[in-house]
């Protein structure tokens, strides 16, 4: 099917630089859900691969054109300081995260003031910077790949000059109803949406998500946009990888031993406020409340990993996570019994001990465009696992038959299905898990990746 | 046209009653917006109103049964203290007014747990007791206008046991799009909007707002309710009665002197979370920081009513609210020049004379079912003032072409509205001002009971 030459353009690449002790630069392999889902398709291929320069070492690399290392073919793009981070902190994180995962508290913020506006120049010329390359380095009649949030003005650019291209954007976020997207200062949000709009498909994980796009666009700014749905699927091959490896045993051993027999409740998230992690120990809590019997027959093995320390508001609810765990070990634990551990050490073969050995998935943001743990969850479980589901994160609509679904506000339905969970027959965890499975088997990246490529060459 | 009989149902009742020095009750005539509006148009009338007993004496009055009291017919009703107070502080103010005014932070609220469904349940007995009183005591073939969202299950309850009889329901509220709607508890979300649902009409201030329940009631319970639009007007009359008072005139003159010939910005409301009485500051302190030569020449005249100060949130706002002007009065104020004249003292004359004798009027609510004072503020004006409006207030949709349109989130467009507004020429004033006074005068309340009893008469 694939004759365009292919370019992907994200934030992030799949390689970073730094500058070793000799003066030359030296190539990392990177972390994160896009290049790990991402990378091993596109490794060894011709595809190019657009992304900023996020350290001194990428600054360097930037300066040298395409470079090719670790099977990628990186193009770098050094970006001015002040631009980046007035882009990625304040537009992306501090702005579009909260709109499109609804976590602003409106009383409060946003206040848009002339900082803002600031930034939003800042993220545009960012987003020039990115349609530039391209315009100037994309292969002819190439297929570029845009992802996620902090790339949402590329295509209408490119388009513009090289009629030759065609720009598809992917969303890795939710996006959000007309009614929260007018927070938005009326031209911010005019220009968003009219970026978005201009690519030649604009592609999301859940038909819902499309579909606020849709009624978003068509009340900001009248149009109808070409849009398709195309839910990332989890790589567990690389996954498996790190399973099997010697880390990855130790750490399943590491936890069987820490259980000591306990069903174990796992959660696995990055400590982020659209994860409901509060509301989540909360909801243990209140088991725990009402369920006497079940103290010291449960373990909570929470594996977070800090995120975006330097937002006050993250830090903040960091703060709060941990002493919410702390508060529920006070009243419950016993000597030989802690209920909730909290592990903060960033540990990703520990996060996926708890994927494998896991009785009970715990799995309940706010908002999640897609929720990639619940479908390496299903994946790698060796117990049968139960699922609890947040009905809002976007991996609901693909898994909603073979979870137990929740109200992630509601503590109460998230505590009785954790109950219920718990206290499944094998017969009926089985059956579960296998459908779980066999919906979460049914796609992988490359689905994904063919997705972008076929709505590329519609015409 | 009405020929059936008419019935009101509201929370609060027109009349208040107190048990005096000699064991008698007294009855006062009760303020609030619902009974400024509609009392003149139902007092001296057949017209039955059924309220909520909300003090001692209203529980004594409610063992008398309907009572004639300053041109009313009131029936009283006793409820249980604790279910009133949860019905009506619980589940009204923490979570409907939340919910309709998209005023959660939901990082961290609402977590449904026990409490709140216990309130739920008090919040059902609540309404069942205002139906089982129309039930009984509802003229045959009676209209029954059900005021807002306190009392939301009233007309299917109704209507099972009284066919004869037609409940119209009306919310002064906005109602909340269905994403927002997910937010509540699965069951009491499908019963809310089933219990609205259930009335032979609902009617709402504008067309977004019943489309935005028409909505919700397709994905909650697959339902299109029959709905109705009807714009409250305000009762223009009983407030030129105090304008025009000796009180009234000693206010407008107090202000008068008080601004001392500068321009004056004015705002009335209550100090609520939806009302953004913060970011209404901070754009006025941006005005100040971008204009130094205004200094001196404007003054931030703000009556503000003390509201719902047991709710933890309400005081905290309030303590806010005072901490911000008196920051802008730090930094701007000299010694014969307070920039901010914030008034908590709950003196209704107070605010009328702002409303007549402002040049500019900020209403710039995040969400506002209609907002009454913009239409008051519109007739009562007397210097052809201009009024700066949130885009998200009801009374918007009315308003739009006379008034200064503003993003109540964006503080660079708040502050330059003020400033345009500030500006502007006599002509174009009073241009504006004439539209204004046009659109606000087009409707009265006794064109809003009309709809109400049209709609129930409709089939």
């Amino acid at each position: 099917m694939v004759s365009r030459p292919v370019v992907l353009a994200s934030n992030r690449g799949p390689i970073s630089f730094a500058i070793g002790a000799d003066g030359q630069l030296d190539a990392t392999r990177g972390a994160g859900g896009l290049v790990s889902g991402l990378g091993p398709l596109v490794a060894n291929t011709e595809t190019m691969w657009v992304a900023a320069a996020l350290s001194e070492g990428d600054r360097e690399a930037a300066s040298a054109g395409v470079i090719e290392a670790e099977g990628f073919r990186v193009r770098t793009l050094a970006i001015d300081d002040d631009d980046l981070q007035q882009a990625y902190d304040v537009v992306c994180n501090e702005h579009l995260w909260f709109l499109y995962h609804g976590l602003f508290d409106l009383t409060r913020s946003p206040a848009f003031d002339e900082t803002f506006f600031a930034a939003w120049d800042a993220y545009r010329r960012y987003n020039e910077r990115f349609a530039h390359t391209l315009i100037d380095e994309a292969p002819a009649d190439a297929a570029v790949l845009v992802q996620d949030y902090h790339l949402s003005l590329v295509g209408p650019l490119v388009a513009a000059q090289r009629p030759d291209v065609r720009c598809v954007h992917f969303s890795h976020t939710p996006l959000a109803p007309p009614h929260l997207f007018r927070v938005l200062p009326s031209r911010v949000g005019e220009e968003l949406v009219a970026g978005l709009a201009g690519h030649h498909r604009a592609g999301f994980h859940t038909p819902e998500w499309a579909a606020e796009f849709r009624a978003t666009a068509q009340e900001l700014i009248g149009v109808d946009p070409a849009t398709f749905v195309s839910p990332l699927g989890s790589d567990i091959d690389s996954l498996r990888a790190v399973t099997t490896s010697a880390e990855g045993e130790a750490e399943a051993e590491r936890l069987t031993a820490l259980a000591a027999g306990r069903q174990i409740i796992g959660r696995v998230d990055r400590v982020e406020l659209s994860k409901n992690v509060l509301r989540g120990f909360t909801a243990f809590a209140n088991l725990l409340r009402r369920r006497p019997d079940l103290h010291g027959t449960v373990v909570f093995a929470a594996v977070l990993y800090p995120s975006r320390g330097g937002v006050a508001a993250y830090s903040r609810y960091g703060d709060e996570v941990t002493a919410t765990a702390d508060a529920i070990n006070r009243e419950f634990g016993t000597a030989d019994w802690r209920p909730v551990e909290l592990d903060l050490s960033d540990n990703f073969a520990r996060s996926l001990a708890v994927l494998r050995k896991a009785d009970v998935l715990l799995v309940n943001p706010i908002r999640d465009g897609l929720n990639l743990v619940a479908k390496e969850a299903a994946l790698l479980n060796e117990r049968d696992g139960t699922v609890v589901l947040s009905r809002e994160a976007g991996a609901h609509d693909e898994f909603a038959d073979h979870v137990l679904s929740i109200n992630p506000f509601d503590l109460v339905e998230t505590s009785v299905a954790l109950e219920t969970a718990l206290a499944m027959t094998p017969a009926a965890r089985t059956t579960m898990a296998a459908g779980l499975r066999e919906a979460a088997a049914s796609r992988g990246p490359s689905d994904w990746l063919a997705d972008q490529l076929r709505a590329a060459d519609e015409d």
